[in-house]
């Protein structure tokens, strides 16, 4: 274990350069058993070598909207770069199966790799729509079958977490700064791990998450609780009262009785306008000592006892104090109460200091607000008006509370060459048969109008060229599109035997750009938060005529009595 | 890696033959980096040491209930006898930390561990209720800020998830098999892991996660998927057809034929009453090749085409073709539909068969339903009458969608031998100051009355002698109680250096049989699901008055204006 945390990064390293998943619980074992049974099954009929072909996708975007954000592939590709099986694992599979199954298949299993396989996925970040294939897998069935819980354990939540996020980034707007606070809610610790991954990928700018800034690269933020006030009782009990100033010229013997100058002249002011008398002792101390060790970082929790009372003026007179020593506190924290009105009071406060101290860009010190926020919040806060300038949220958007799952499914297509159709009574739960391809098609003004599912050897939509796009279940929905741009869905990601290139993942900072400037794209109806318009998903008049038919050939006609 | 997933079990033991945490990231970086930045600032002012005492506790019931079950602890006794940085952390913490942090401080860190630290907690799976401490974490103050994310990551989603489970339980009825499906619907890869492990604790009979078993040793289930199903074609296909008898004293050489007569006599009886023509051959042949991969497991998913004119005919014929050969087949699985109306025609149908053909117990054949359940749709079926043996329950169960967060918080309520309390504007967020202890005093029917909290050193309640239990913030609520029974509530899961007995962690099997049999113990009005009655919860009249005396204390004085 502590191999495994002094160097993660390196630790997995085993298949084509590919680092193992981050979690190391990820493995051939994290699936469902029917897995097993099914690939034994398989192998006893001979066909665990039969070529399938999986596709991977959601029937309906999460939290109300029209679109969805794709994550968690790169931990797929890390699974399947090194799916193999230990000792170990084979021995608790065959004492989970029944003893009558057969030695040579745990021999199989030995063997398994994902070298016969192939995989072409949507690229990560990429703004996503219903039953279109997010990954397609192709190779030995058995082995294919084993993937299905991890892939969708994987992609489910990444993708609804990452969807909250940007969910959360459109209603705060891009000027606000958006922090990850959720690990102690989380489900779990790597729901917390992933969901600080997700949640920057979907456009937040830093996570409270230490280990996942650690593992990701993710900026941290974090400053103090309201323990950390409530442990110290008065200033008395601060013994190192010395302060450098910011440039290393003189240092100040008593910060403490400097920031009590402070405070007293605040209490005097007109601007004060009497709002306080004493303040609390032990906010004042914890407020000083912070200021101490982090001069340069000064940034306090005000809502302890009482925030216009008692946090706004202990903060101002340490920062007025700091300021005095060539420092800049950084802002206040608001962690209950009504978020507007006292982000509001506060800022008035900060102005009226400015104004009456000369002290330059005093009113702009920042606002941080947190507290059980979530979209219907941040909503109201905006039509309120507030002058909060960062948002830290945790409970609802890692929980996703508002819809805490996503229904990922994985459906067979293909085996051996020949179509599949899972057929069900509800329309919506009816899969698109046949190894596919898939497109965007872009309009004049560079919006994207549709997705079109295609048979793989289809000709491909080509620019300028009409075409015409099919609902795939519905017979009188359908358009014919003139596209300036197509753009193929889906890559190889994993090439496998196959020869193809193998898409490169990239870096998460990246997939956050590009999440970011394909969310910035969308014709802004789809996106927003009351009645969004869905984005059109088709299919090809040839891939619609052939899902018809085989519907037709495997549905049961029945029979009234 | 593969070290890790060899040996799990001994890898991580580390402390006082205490192994690490099952996820091998819970490691001291899953915290909030404002624990470090406070560690920083108490550490700076000399304070790092104070002997500090939180409580972690929560303020609601989940799931509009009114109770809830304990669970986390010994995840969080492993983190804790573990806890100890290794130089790649502490170098992280020191890029994470603003370059003015003094070096001296890192060297504080390299010496921390918890064995300075106390902690005392209820024990795992016992039914617990809001305000009453679940754990009492005591030591120096930075050390235990630190603790304060992971232990409430750890806990939160463990008794969140286990009380959903016991909600299921206690609406499905202790007769029926109950297994957990949720691992590809999860937060995640340990949303999945810990969802199994803790719907075990909470009351489930088995899991369908792999890893989990191996992990906890919690029994396993699982048949096979639609899309084993959709991947056969036709019984022609089948290339192997012999089945020994069971008893191994001859083979039938040809088992697709056998079935193949069950399916014509199945079709051509008045049974049948022509509800089936041709059934599906593919649904035909995946049956089949299950059965002689499993001849003693026979479970088949029977709603790919249609359950009642080509599953149900299907399965039927296969259980009977294997009955000639002296196997039982155990049973089918719905996946959609009218669950309440297929499962008893289902029924109906087997019951036919056993009469029919004398096939003793052929109508007990076991029925395993799933889709999207939750706790209402159960209680819908049990309205409308099922034939459901066993339920397979995902989505809901495991992301807790009904409500996916709990509210577990970390107060300070005492620092160096001082009360501390934290005041809100809101009264249900006030904590409860004082390092307490806590009991369960029990009535003349055995059920228990009230939980009670009491300051450290107040004479414990005793059995016969009455006691006044108030509620903690509203005067008017307390109730004199003459306890049958008197159960201190926390015990000591970790002594650190005090010298008192470590209570041992207990096998998961335990703590499941703890939980279920408190479940049974409570007064049935506050288990039910509509309007249950709330659970009592109180303090001594001394720490009554103390909290009081303390608020008042604390509270700044409004000037009206």
């Amino acid at each position: 274990m502590a191999a495994l945390r002094n160097g993660p990064k390196t630790e997995g390293k085993r298949a084509g350069g590919i680092d193992g998943p981050t979690n190391p619980m990820v493995t051939p074992l994290l699936t469902d058993l029917y897995q097993y049974t099914m690939a034994y099954a398989y192998w006893k009929a001979g066909k665990h070598n039969e070529r399938a072909v999986f596709d991977l996708y959601f029937r309906k975007n999460p939290f109300g909207g029209e679109y969805t954000v794709f994550a968690g592939l790169e931990e797929c590709i890390k699974l399947v770069a090194n799916f193999r099986f230990t000792e170990d694992e084979i021995a608790f599979i065959r004492k989970s199966l029944p003893p009558s199954c057969e030695v040579g298949f745990y021999d199989y299993l030995r063997g398994i790799d994902c070298s016969d396989m192939e995989i072409h996925a949507i690229s990560e970040g990429f703004v996503v729509f219903p039953k279109i294939p997010l990954m397609r897998v192709e190779g030995p069935v058995a082995v294919v079958q084993l993937l299905e819980t991890p892939l969708a354990n994987l992609i489910n939540y990444a993708s609804l977490v990452a969807t909250n996020a940007a969910r959360h980034r459109f209603v705060a707007g891009k000027d606000k700064l958006l922090l990850e606070f959720g690990l102690r809610r989380a489900q779990g610790p790597d729901g917390g791990i992933g969901a600080s991954k997700y949640c920057y990928m979907g456009g937040f700018d830093a996570t409270s998450n230490v280990a996942a800034g650690k593992l990701f690269g993710i900026p941290l933020r974090g400053t103090h609780s309201h323990a950390f006030v409530s442990s110290f009782m008065s200033p008395d009990e601060i013994i190192e009262k010395s302060l450098k100033s910011r440039d290393g010229s003189n240092v100040c013997e008593d910060f403490v009785s400097l920031v009590q100058t402070w405070l007293s002249k605040l209490k005097w002011s007109h601007i004060s306008g009497g709002i306080f008398g004493e303040t609390n002792q032990s906010e004042l101390a914890a407020f000083i000592s912070y200021a101490l060790a982090f001069p340069e970082n000064f940034l306090a929790l005000v809502d302890t006892y009482d925030v216009m009372r008692s946090g706004i003026p202990n903060f101002c007179a340490v920062a007025l104090a700091l300021n005095d020593l060539g420092y800049k506190a950084v802002g206040i924290r608001l962690d209950s109460g009504d978020l507007a009105y006292l982000s509001s009071e506060s800022r008035k406060f900060f102005r009226a200091i400015e104004k009456e101290f000369k002290m330059r860009d005093f009113g702009k010190t920042g606002i941080t607000a947190s507290n059980d926020l979530n979209e219907e919040t941040l909503d109201a806060l905006n039509k309120q008006g507030h002058e909060v300038d960062a948002f830290g949220i945790g409970t609802h958007l890692v929980t996703c509370y508002a819809q805490p799952a996503l229904g990922v499914v994985f459906k067979l297509v293909e085996i051996n060459n020949q179509p599949r159709i899972k057929l069900s009574e509800d329309v919506s739960k009816v899969s698109i048969p046949c190894k596919k391809r898939s497109f965007r098609l872009y309009g004049k003004e560079g919006y994207p109008l549709v997705d079109i599912m295609t048979g793989e050897n289809e000709p491909p939509p080509k620019v300028g060229e009409r075409i015409l796009c099919r609902h795939p279940f519905n017979e009188s929905k359908r358009a014919y599109v003139v596209p300036q741009r197509v753009e193929e869905l889906m890559k190889c990601f994993w090439p496998g035997k196959s020869g193809k290139n193998r898409e490169e993942l990239q870096p998460i900072k990246l997939i956050r750009e590009r999440c970011i400037d394909q969310l910035g794209q969308m014709r802004p109806d789809h996106m927003r938060r009351l009645n969004p318009t869905p984005y059109k998903v088709s299919v090809s008049a040839k891939l619609y005529d052939f899902i018809h038919f085989l519907w037709l050939n495997e549905a049961p006609v029945g029979e009234l009595q």
